[in-house]
């Protein structure tokens, strides 16, 4: 293994182990040395990686989005569904590694929007850029629908994919007191079976 | 003043002190000596009402609860309006609120949903409960509102009561890292202009 793959693979190790303890308990909660405890890794060698805490949170947000935009980009382009059940299928997708999950953690950018998103600048901004590629994926795949008819043309796609992301991301919170599934399926049938019916 | 009135006033600067601080920083990262400090409140005052840090977040939730009723039932029950227009004036005061505070704190009953729902049972159930003081009243305003046929009395009130909550939830979670008023007005006009007209 060359110097430059041990040093990927501790920076890796780092977001690993690092995004379990913060999915679960938040950013501010989590301490550096836990972090660190959780990789194995020394505090020199963090540093070697993050300038600080700060910059560690904010590329491990890239990996949690480069991770989403992925099982995004994967689900919303099988060829042979029609554009809306793609989109149906991955809030189905989410919700199954959600139940699997006790229907613990969430959505770790919804977690960070809400813990952070109005304290500090910097990471509002980056959850905003990655809720941004969210909402592009779901434009496309709803300019698809009308292109193929499944919707109406008079939606606006643009802040229907607003509204779904916000919506989503308020039914995964209500999930985390609710402990069942009642919430997405709400979401799930109010958005596919009234909203972008109607 | 009584010795029953001088230890009413300390749980009360408790709420309130403590409320600032758990509002905008969460929970977990409050500590109890930040809430004493900022009360002025020795911690053997804090034990004399308090069982510990979670007995007292159990009562401060309470708190916000009976302080988000008040309003509710005031906004709600406003006589010279319709059931629907008193209901999306409750959705215009808190914006209104919640711009005046620069889109911090969001909703305390959401923050804590979203930090400790999935990790704390009692604090989950809590809020559940609260939100059902909500949902309730968003029922009852429905229902008035179907009476005077201002919305079909084919829509399901209970199942659209709990989507209000959750999308509205989900608005001001985004709204955090948007800082300014965009998704809580497309949640408005969604729900008002689109879910509850069709």
């Amino acid at each position: 293994m060359s110097k430059k793959e041990v040093k990927r693979d501790t920076k890796t190790l780092l977001f690993e182990k690092g995004a379990e303890l913060i999915y679960l308990k938040g950013y501010n909660s989590t301490g550096l040395q836990e972090i660190l405890q959780a990789a194995g890794v020394p505090k020199g060698s963090f540093y070697f990686h993050f300038k600080s805490k700060e910059d560690y949170v904010l590329q491990l947000m890239d990996y949690f989005g480069d991770f989403m935009f992925a099982w995004l980009d994967k689900t919303l382009n099988e060829p042979d569904k029609s554009p809306l059940t793609r989109l149906r299928t991955f809030f189905q997708e989410f919700l199954a590694y959600y139940k699997g999950n006790g229907y613990k953690g969430g959505c770790p950018i919804g977690n960070l929007s809400q813990e952070m998103g109005d304290i500090n600048d910097t990471i509002a901004s980056k959850a905003e850029t990655l809720l941004g590629g969210m909402k592009i994926r779901f434009i496309k795949t709803l300019l698809e629908a009308q292109h193929q008819d499944e919707i109406s043309s008079s939606i606006d796609v643009e802040t229907t994919a607003d509204f779904i992301i916000n919506s989503w991301q308020g039914a995964v919170t209500r999930t985390k007191i609710l402990r069942s599934d009642a919430a997405m399926l709400l979401f799930e049938k109010t958005i596919f079976d009234n909203l972008l019916k109607s």
